[in-house]
C-alpha cells in the first residue's frame, strides 16, 4: 500500500475514527486504526465491538493495499508532523513508513484481515435531522442516564418515532429527561434504545449545522449514523423501555415561573456547602412571589430569596441540589414554568409546547432543622 | 469585625494570597485565609509556614476586628456570588455571615490569633526589577531546578547580584540554566538560594508589565517580595551553591547557527517514539550544512534533516530529548548559536551577550544502532 495526502486531511480523518478505538483491550488489533485502499477509495476505520467508525480520507492511491497501526501512535506522530503531503508506504513486514517532508517515522503495522469488520446494516429509510438538532437533543437529555450496570436500558437513550414525532427520554431512578421535535418528512415508527456512550460520540463528531443532516438507519440489532463522508455503527441495547407516559401527569397545585438564571446561579451557590461524604438537600420555600431557598451542612448554611410568579398551593419541597442543576443547565429559555403537587410528589419542568419535559423526585427533609 | 467591599476586589485578594494557603495540613488554621481589619486597612494573608502573601484589600471597615476562614470555602462562595457587594460580619462564637444581595451564607470561622505571624524582614535597600523581567527570568530557568531532596540547594534558584549583574542559575545533575541582565540601579551584591516553588508563586502573581517594578529585600533568613499591595514573604535555601564559573567553558570544536523552531518541531517528534519506561537517546550528527537527527525505540524509528551553518569539526552526539526541548522552549530567538566540544562534553546553547546560556550534558549511545 501506497497513500498521499494533506496533514490536515489525515489528521482529521484521524480524529473522526479515534473516538471508536479501544483504549484498553487484551487485543491489540483493536487499539488500531485500519487503513484500507484496497478499492477505489482511503477508508480509516475503528472499531472497540461496542462502537465502530468508518470515514473516507481524501487523498491519493498510489499503490492498492492496507495496513493497520497503532491508533494512539499514529495520531500523535500526523499531530506533530508538519503541515505537508503525508506519505504512508508499507515494506515487507508490514514495516509502514510515514513521511512528511524531511522527516521519516517507520512503524511496525498490523494485517487489515485481523482487523474486525463493521457489521451489516441494511440502509433503508433513514430518520433524517439536522447535526444541530440531534446535538441539542443529546445534549439536553444524556445527564440523566444511569450508569447503573443493573439496569442495562437506563445506559441508554430511549428513542421513539411516533405520529411523526421523534422523543428521546432518558432516566435514572430519580428523574426523567424527554425532548420532542416534530418531523419534517414522514417516517415509520421507531422504538429504539441507543447505548449514551455511542449517542456521546456522535455528539462529539457532528457539527453544529443546522443546514446539514444525519441520516439513522435502525434495525433490531445496530443503529448506523451517517453524515458526509463518515459513518457510526453501533449495537443498540436490547430489551423494553419503561412507560413513559405513565410517570408523567398534567395535574399540578403550584405552578410558578422563574428567571431561570437566577435560580441556576443560587442553586449552584448552595452546592458549596456539600460534598460526596457530606450530602444535604436544598429546601425550598414557595410563597406568593416569593421563593426561599436554604441548605444547611457541617461547612455552614446558605438562605437566599428569588421573586417568582406563583398560581395555586404555597409548599415547602426539598431537592437533591445536582438534579436541580443538571436540568436547569440544559434548558435554552430565559424563564422556566415549574409545576409541584406536593412534598413527596415529583415536580416537573416544561415548556408549554413540551418540546422538553424535566421530571424530578424530591428529597424528604427535616424541616425542624 | 465587619468589612463591606466589592466581590471583585475581594476575589482578587482572595485568590493572591491563595497561592500560599497550606492544602494538606494537620493544623487546620494555616488551611485558612486571615482577614485582618483590626487596624485602619482591611488585609488578607496566608501562611503555610514556607510562603506567606498578605494584600490589602480595598474596602470599607464598618467595625474593628478580624477572623481566619477556611480558603477554599470563602474562596469558592465568593466566587460564586453575584458581582455586587459583599459584606462579611463576625457574630459570636466566630460565626461569620458572608452577605451578598438576597443571598447569605453562615460559616464558622477561627480566632485570628492562632493564625501563625509573617516572619519580620527588614526592608532595607531593595533590589529593584520590572514584573516582566523577573517573570521572563524565572520561566526561562525554572525548568532545571531539581526535586531532588538528597540536596536542598538544587531545589532552589540561585540568584546572585554581583558588579552590577543579576543573575539567576538552576541546575540538576544533567543541565544548568542561567540568566543575567545587568542592573538599572547600583546594588551590593547578594547571594541568596529562593526555593523553585516561591519563584514559581510569585511569577504566577506578578503582571507582565515592563513599567510595574517589584522590590525584593533579602536577609539570611528570608526573601521578601514587595510589588503593588501585596507581599511575599519566602524561606531561603541555607547552603552553599555550586560554582557555576568552574563548569563553563569557552572552547568549542564545533559551533553552529540553526532555526530553533524547527530543531524543537523535531525533537519534539522524536519523543513520540519514547516513554517512562522505554528511555532512548536522540543521535545527533552534525555535519557541513546538515544537522540529521535519529531515534530508534521498540516503538519505532525517525529520521529527519535540518539545515544549519557550522564551523568547525564534524559531531555525532547523544541527548535525553527532554534536556533539549525544556531548554529551547524558554529561548525566544528564533535562531540560536550551539557550542559542542566532544560526544562526551556538555553542549551550551547561548548568545553573544551570554543574556542566557543552556549547558546540557549528552548522553552515552551506541553507535551502531
Amino acid at each position: 500500500m501506497k497513500i498521499s495526502c494533506l496533514k490536515s486531511n489525515l489528521l482529521s480523518s484521524i480524529q473522526t475514527v479515534y473516538r471508536a478505538v479501544s483504549s484498553k483491550s487484551t487485543m491489540s488489533i483493536i487499539e488500531c486504526i485500519l487503513i484500507d485502499a484496497r478499492e477505489d477509495m482511503i477508508k480509516l476505520t475503528a472499531n472497540n465491538m461496542e462502537l465502530a467508525i468508518e470515514t473516507i480520507l481524501n487523498g491519493d492511491i498510489i499503490e492498492h493495499g492496507s495496513v493497520a497501526l497503532d491508533a494512539k501512535i499514529l495520531q500523535d506522530i500526523v499531530r506533530h508532523l508538519p503541515d505537508s503531503d503525508i506519505s504512508i508506504s508499507v515494506e515487507d513486514n508490514l514495516l509502514t513508513v510515514i513521511k512528511c517532508e524531511k522527516s521519516e517515522f517507520k512503524i511496525v503495522g498490523k494485517r487489515a484481515d485481523e482487523f474486525p469488520a463493521l457489521p451489516e446494516v441494511e440502509k433503508d429509510d433513514p430518520l433524517v435531522i439536522s447535526h444541530l438538532t440531534l446535538k441539542d437533543m443529546v445534549r439536553q437529555t444524556i445527564f440523566s442516564i444511569s450508569e447503573n450496570d443493573n439496569n442495562k436500558v437506563m445506559g441508554g437513550e430511549f428513542i421513539e418515532v411516533k405520529d411523526n414525532n421523534l422523543k428521546i427520554v432518558s432516566l435514572d431512578g430519580h428523574r426523567i429527561s424527554i425532548r420532542k421535535i416534530e418531523l419534517k418528512n414522514e417516517h415509520e415508527d421507531i422504538k429504539a434504545i441507543v447505548p449514551g456512550k455511542t449517542l456521546n460520540e456522535v455528539s462529539k463528531i457532528i457539527s453544529n449545522d443546522i443546514n446539514k443532516t444525519i441520516n439513522i438507519y435502525f434495525t433490531d440489532k445496530h443503529v448506523l449514523f451517517e453524515f458526509e463522508d463518515t459513518i457510526v455503527v453501533s449495537r443498540v441495547i436490547e430489551g423494553e423501555y419503561f412507560n413513559i407516559d405513565q410517570m408523567l401527569s398534567n395535574d399540578y397545585e403550584t405552578k410558578f415561573e422563574i428567571k431561570k438564571s437566577e435560580l441556576l446561579n443560587c442553586i449552584e451557590r448552595s452546592t458549596l456547602l456539600v460534598d460526596e461524604t457530606n450530602k444535604k438537600p436544598i429546601i425550598i420555600s414557595i410563597t406568593d412571589d416569593n421563593m426561599e431557598l436554604k441548605i444547611n451542612s457541617v461547612i455552614g448554611s446558605m438562605n437566599e430569596e428569588i421573586d417568582i410568579s406563583k398560581d395555586g398551593q404555597d409548599i415547602t419541597i426539598g431537592f437533591n441540589p445536582r438534579f436541580l442543576i443538571d436540568a436547569l443547565r440544559v434548558i435554552d429559555d430565559e424563564t422556566i414554568t415549574v409545576y409541584m403537587v406536593n412534598p413527596k410528589a415529583p415536580c416537573i419542568i416544561k415548556n408549554d409546547t413540551e418540546t422538553y419535559t424535566y421530571l424530578i423526585l424530591p428529597v424528604n427533609f427535616n424541616t425542624v432543622q
